[in-house]
């Protein structure tokens, strides 16, 4: 074909919202010492524009000036007409380039030869290079390293699709807690998940974990051939997009009929561990605290228990137009929990050969309804239920 | 979750094979005087190592030295089993890096700190900006413009694979021949391409394209709501996956039941000489050409029955383990056309308010059994079919 068809499903807000939006970014540019900020497609050209375009080897770029007006978009001729349909398109500039041409001189003449720009995290690097080589005298950072919060708070109208979509994975949970999971492979309650997801209102499942027994010791198991089998337990973590915004939760849950032996009574207590950290992870959400807080608090509780070592991963991650971005719950990173970051809280133990468990909501900071702290999208209960 | 599920399906072959393409890969970067190869998850990174992690922000890297022996694969701590279990893993060095740890040093102490690499197009600009910093007397370019024919030539396998996906496409082709279209929307017609090419092995469906009457004559039209009617000419464009390597095929078919009015003999015309320059696209492979004498071919044709300003974009682009990916068959590109290269051979008219006409086949360069010319992975017949 000509081309590939628009990445992924678009939320569609009125013209003023990425109107609005764009002059946010215009300020933080300003904030930051830069000369503008430089969007590719993907979720950070959707949340400026609504314009989902494929991406592919040909630039499509927008060009958010720090001192305005306005904002300019490079894309290729043959796509005009999508862009132009794109519900935040209005009053946009439009620069065409055709099939031939050198799309990064058609960009760089949009922008200051010795001007400090940030681009998207994810700007291929086909085009990052071809920039540089356009404009030598300009200086380029990615968007997480110069203007990291930009997309990372989140609009009144942003958190509650965000609370649409937690709910929505929670629904899916309650759900799946009625099948049967002793007798049957992972996969076959992950195909469960996703078709739960579906039903209620997810256009997109991104991931269906299902890790049972000792697969749960791998964080990052998917969902396998494995028959689960009594006394498991089963680490669940789900989500996908409803409405373009995402879901992303964790449980772990005890498959009935195991023996009630020393393995049953680790599960239970490395359980009230990670329920208790996930807790501390959310309470310290308060004012003053940094990202890097919300994981010393949560890993704090792990490590007291005696589980430290087997904590091996960050403490959370944001959640927004995708399932995965900034802000990151990890030590080392200073930057204040701002009112409307959304983000997960997903502590975990992984025991090598034996199990795993994880807990994970997505709060949302600061939120009008509690201003000094988190307000929890998921409202599973914590507690360690048993399926069949 | 703690990350997002592998980024496609994976087309398993023999260790040996992967460790073949690393050992020509290598032989690419000497030939253009680079001191390696960086090589970013995505397709090429799952066409070196049969690895496809989520492509996000947490670094992986497979970096190949132009002069061996070995390469080495940077990689999050939390992912190191999962690149283990990688059908191409064997012989691979691993480097690993935890959250909070600058995974950027721990690449550069891989890399010269004066070297010339090239960079897998589609790497983050986030992990590209890392590395120039980490390793500021280093040059980064991308495989387009440093190494372009890496995985363009595709070996027996490859090809194989290839055609087994293209006579899918062709397959699907014959039985959408057989569904109504008058009366019914663009995308019920999308939803049965859908179905026929998922019915004929395909995992994974890019695209299905159905432009009818005055949508034909946008290129990037998809499908959407328009009911087709008796007399229009319909764009089919459409491909994915199976086995893990690309189909992409276009017709275009006309509905039955229209008036045999001026419009009806342009559009037999129209037909015609696009049918006749994709004839002269395939056939100027022969031994020296480039790729833009492939476009420059088709062009002709187009051009000289008086259509050349509605031929609106380049001939074709090459697929392998993506539907769309170097070579690019566009003017400008005067790299010859080497044996093992796969890609579409796709000109098209497209009369603005009225219709449109693409004829598109997949081709493999100088096969074994046509060794001074091009063979087609699509074979449906090229004659204007009618539909109901």
């Amino acid at each position: 074909m000509t081309s590939t068809g628009a990445a992924r499903p678009g939320a569609a807000f009125g013209p003023d919202v990425y109107a609005a939006r764009r002059e946010r970014a215009a300020a933080h540019a300003r904030a930051a010492g830069l000369a503008g900020l430089l969007v590719s497609p993907g979720p950070d050209l959707a949340y400026f524009t609504g314009y989902a375009p494929p991406e592919t080897e040909r630039l499509t770029l927008l060009a958010i000036p720090a001192d305005g007006p306005g904002a300019t978009v490079v894309v290729p001729l043959l796509e005009r007409g999508d862009l132009a349909a794109a519900p935040g398109a209005d009053g946009l500039d439009v620069v065409t380039w055709r099939d031939g041409d050198d799309e990064h001189d058609a960009a760089a003449r949009l922008l200051r030869a010795d001007g400090s720009y940030a681009v998207s995290d994810a700007t291929w690097a086909l085009h990052v290079l071809g920039l540089q080589r356009a404009l030598p005298g300009a200086r380029f950072t990615a968007f997480t390293d110069a203007v990291p919060t930009l997309r990372a708070v989140k609009d009144a109208q942003e958190v509650e699709r965000l609370a649409a979509a937690g709910a929505a994975a929670d629904a899916a949970f309650a759900d799946v807690l009625g099948v049967a999971f002793a007798g049957r492979r992972e996969r076959d309650v992950a195909a469960d998940l996703d078709r739960f997801l579906r039903a209620h209102g997810h256009e997109q499942v991104d991931f269906t974990l299902v890790c049972s027994g000792p697969n749960g010791a791998d964080p990052h198991h998917d969902a396998g051939d494995r028959v689960i089998e009594p006394g498991d337990l089963v680490v669940l973590d789900f989500g996908g997009l409803r409405d373009g915004y995402g879901s992303d939760t964790s449980r772990t849950v005890l498959v009935a009929g195991g023996a009630d032996d020393a393995r049953a009574a680790q599960q239970r207590e490395v359980h009230d561990v990670v329920r208790r950290a996930q807790q501390a992870g959310v309470e310290a959400v308060r004012p003053g605290a940094t990202c890097q807080d919300v994981d010393r608090a949560a890993r704090a509780v792990i490590v007291e228990a005696g589980y430290g070592e087997h904590f091996v991963h960050r403490t959370g991650h944001g959640i927004g137009t995708t399932t995965h971005e900034p802000p990151y719950m990890v030590e080392g990173e200073d930057r204040p929990v701002e009112p409307g970051m959304c983000f997960s809280v997903e502590p975990g133990v992984y025991l090598p050969g034996r199990f795993g468990v994880r807990i994970e909501d997505i709060v949302v900071a600061f939120p009008p309804d509690a201003p000094e702290g988190a307000r929890r999208l998921n409202t599973s209960t914590h507690h360690l239920l048993t399926v069949r």
